[in-house]
């Protein structure tokens, strides 16, 4: 599926966490809204008299997290920089609610931020086999977390025994369903020859 | 309010996206479940195979945010550690659910962590005027942010015109209504002799 089409599901959900690193290295999140999508990625405003503007403009850096319907969960990681004044009147404009809260020229307190690449991925819980879908933006590399089996394998079967959602077909070597694994790494575990590699740090 | 009445909120809400801080120092999001509230924290669980175990176990930090009916959020930056394997069996009595996901003796590919210690905010965006709580709990302090009026107020009464939620009172100094500020910062910008400053970095 198209990064787009994510991008699309965050706005639709609209309340999301945002996550960024303080000064001294601690992760904070706090919920937000998710105010515009457009084809250059998603747009948020923050105040600036907020902490998590001054670590949003200072690193740069955010990750989103978000609940969708039907037990779907979105996440990203990725880059954020201030964009002009004209993108706070847009979302005020998309989002006549905030408003209440920055009425008139109170508005201006807020700058708004483009997340204008990242790279993320949906997860669906629900349904058996669950799933998992990656995307990227922005030219931002698309993210593959989780496990495979390397050329070591010697076809045992430990692996596809072990494994909770029993993603993992045999094959020389066998093969782990990527879209389906809960990457909870039992298979590498129980890989009697250490054939099942991890695919990020 | 007692800290444990906000950790309570966050088990009752139950779905809560944890942010950490990545090798390459990027923080990370991802949607899970607040499994257990006791008196000593708050207990999570996540299977050795996610980058989220390696971050966790690595760091030791994590955030919590979480959105509770009727537009109130909450928020915690702490400390976790890994505990031992009896708390994943406590998850599953107290959630069974999760046995679909990981049925049998997969359950032990994932190790439960308590949030041992933390400080954060409960908000209420939805009520006029807004309100916000800080907790801290494990011997955290609590962290206040937003903005203080000092002694070198001049009583010209521009913050309170300026701010949004009419949150500033008249005084000597005059003095923000903590609980019901936006954390916006106009009031900092407008002061015309710099008597208004941060409360955090």
């Amino acid at each position: 599926m198209d990064a787009q089409f994510y991008l699309k599901m965050f706005r639709t959900v609209k309340i999301a966490s945002a996550a960024t690193v303080d000064a001294d290295g601690n992760p904070q999140s706090r919920i937000i809204n998710v105010m515009l999508c457009e084809p250059e990625g998603l747009y948020i405003v923050t105040s600036r008299g907020k902490p998590f503007y001054r670590q949003l403009a200072e690193t740069g850096k955010i990750a989103l997290s978000a609940m969708a319907p039907d037990c779907q969960s979105l996440k990203l990681s990725g880059r954020a920089r201030k964009v002009e004044q004209k993108w706070v009147d847009r979302v005020f404009e998309q989002n006549p609610g905030m408003n209440e809260v920055y009425p008139g020229e109170s508005r201006y307190a807020l700058d708004a931020f483009l997340i204008y690449e990242g790279s993320g991925e949906w997860f669906d819980l629900l349904h058996y086999p669950i799933r998992r879908e990656t995307f990227s933006f922005g030219g931002a590399p698309e993210e593959h977390c989780g496990f495979e089996i390397t050329g070591s394998c010697i076809g045992c079967g430990a692996c596809a025994d072990a494994c909770p959602q029993k993603c993992i077909s045999e094959g020389t070597p066998y093969k782990i369903a990527w879209e389906h694994c809960l990457q909870c790494g039992l298979c590498s575990e129980t890989c009697p020859v250490g054939a099942i590699r991890r695919l990020h740090r």
